[in-house]
């Protein structure tokens, strides 16, 4: 999407590839909403440690990181010995894979260079055919969420004010996102709409990354505390929830996505405000059985316990953590709520707008694969 | 309650007054939880002050301070003539009325202390009336929070797990508090249980005041973010939620309270876990009709967009706020919402727990005045 530095607006992607100097360009999410800058990764081992450091984040931008770290990998080979080639392409995967240990997109992302590589001949077919299969995954990365959009957007209706929840937009994909693709499409359609972000603590994606996004987009917005959105909803200020998901299960419709997407739906469906789900077909989990079996992470009490921003002093703005609570106390921190498929309204496919029950019967069109 | 300070542990109310200094005694309530310190007033001007400040804050505790604060200015008269004296007091009354215009406790609590005032023939007798009936109103204040926690001890059992949401503890009252009085009859019994306390965004009421209280009264308790409860809910580790009200309709039932308390009582009833509001007499409005018709305070989005704490350095902790959000974006900031009574399972009062519906059949009983 656009960005906007220094009054000069540019297309950027969250993650692209820069062939003359074989380095992937990844926008340095860890400074948003304060500062933007590229970072452009020399080699793979540098690739590996944007994924671990979290200067990428979020499904289709490291799935995508990693497809383009491992051609980059490939593309540092020299010699034409496919055997030494292949144990080194071993090893970049391994290195990439090791970065973000319990995430399944860059293994999937990566999964599918490698199949792609397989035929090629000679060490320079395979290079080349893993870097074509490395833009084929970004680039289909961002026809899915065109197609999130395109669907997405009849929803929307001049005038409506819409909620959205932590950050499913383009920075946790490559372009455009999913739970703002709709946003988008229907901005480009000439539509007028308000947004809400819910400012999602403890870590705050929609007061940062979101907030940012649709800044630099141009769009009407504004944050509100995750406590503010019963009471806009009883006002009758919002018409519309859109938001994204890490998981949606394929037999029950269920959603797995940030803590406090369940709240958000129970209020939608106690004032029959239509409720979203914006995913690409690879977040389907076709197996699991139940959301409860789903183990949610608990994360670090810290995030809870205060929170990271900017201090601004005459001088100049600087990073800072603060503790906010209570010294003596602590906190539990659940990263993941499950929203049940009785509060959802629909799932925003590339494949079109299902109902959640709709999925399971669907399976074989939208990729079920056993 | 109990506070411990260095490891001595003693007893102080929120408000209290020295009688041989004349001075007004505050915890200073800015300060915590990162600091404990009592302030004390010389003279009314400076107890305005505090409340102008909001060194003091909640409904019962500032109706006190300006109880003691009027007693304060009588006392600090010298002479014997009533007229001046009353024009004096007038004044005292004038000044602390101003401290905080739109607050209706301290009026109330000043209207008593004039009342009793009225009985004395000289200013002498007026001075010392004035003073009883500021610890009166105090006393009063702290035996209504005991009588609340003898009939909401009852709703504890051992082993729960309670939600809470911002503070409606004794730091808002000259002691015990509402919606924490239940808790503290309750552990006085020798239950167990474990309290929850939602960090309550934007102010973190919940992750600095009540957090605070319940680590200094001993009480297992943990900070939750406020996108949490619904999760824990739905989990099963939520078995009763108790929480404070600004302004109950006597009429309707309905509760006006912080920000999220809405939400909150949306979710308890879909999972059937019971919600309390556990107040002061007081605090019943048996004029207006519907709670749709009490203006809901818009606040500054600085508070939304950004964060109140400590900063850690090697040498010394510092307060600071920080920006958390994007610059280039506002915020909406609702402070407060309003639950319907059919989420409610019961109103704790002094005098017992009554469903919504009875407030209005027994209003002579609890105090309709018209």
């Amino acid at each position: 999407m656009n960005v906007t530095v220094r009054g000069r607006t540019q297309h950027y992607r969250t993650v692209a590839f820069d062939r003359a100097r074989n380095t992937v360009l990844l926008i340095e999410q860890r400074l948003l909403p304060h500062e933007f800058k590229i970072v452009a990764t020399n080699n793979f081992r540098e690739t590996a440690g944007a994924i671990r450091d979290m200067i990428v984040r979020g499904a289709g931008a490291i799935g995508a990181t990693a497809a383009y770290g491992l051609a980059q990998g490939a593309l540092a080979f020299h010699g034409r010995d496919l055997k030494k080639f292949s144990r080194h392409v071993e090893a970049v995967y391994q290195t990439l894979k090791d970065a973000r240990p319990t995430a399944v997109d860059p293994v999937n992302a990566m999964n599918d260079v490698r199949a792609a590589m397989r035929a090629g001949q000679t060490v320079e077919e395979q290079q080349s055919l893993a870097l074509a299969a490395a833009e084929e995954f970004a680039n289909e990365d961002v026809r899915h969420c065109e197609e999130i959009g395109r669907h997405g957007a009849k929803l929307i209706r001049n005038g409506m004010k819409i909620l959205t929840h932590c950050n499913a937009g383009w920075l946790a994909f490559v372009d455009i996102g999913t739970a703002t693709a709709p946003m988008y499409a229907a901005q480009a359609q000439g539509k007028k709409f308000h947004v809400f972000c819910d400012e999602t603590r403890p870590r705050s994606q929609g007061a940062t990354l979101t907030a940012w996004e649709l800044a630099q987009q141009k769009i009407s917005h504004q944050i509100i505390a995750d406590n503010a959105a019963g009471h806009l909803m009883q006002r009758g200020e919002i018409d519309l929830v859109i938001v994204g998901s890490d998981r949606t299960l394929g037999r029950t419709g269920e959603v797995t996505n940030k803590i406090g997407t369940y709240t958000k739906a129970v209020l939608a469906a106690r004032h029959k405000i239509p409720f979203y789900v914006a995913i690409p077909l690879s977040t389907i989990d076709w197996n699991l059985k139940r959301g409860f079996d789903i183990p949610i992470e608990e994360r670090h009490e810290s995030e809870v316990l205060g929170a990271w921003g900017t201090i601004s002093n005459p001088q100049s703005a600087r990073r800072a953590y603060i503790r906010v609570a209570n010294p003596t106390s602590g906190a539990r921190n659940p990263g993941f709520d499950v929203t049940p498929a009785e509060l959802i309204t629909g799932i925003i496919t590339p494949a079109g707008i299902f109902k959640p029950a709709e999925l399971w019967p669907r399976r074989l069109e939208l990729g079920f694969a056993h």
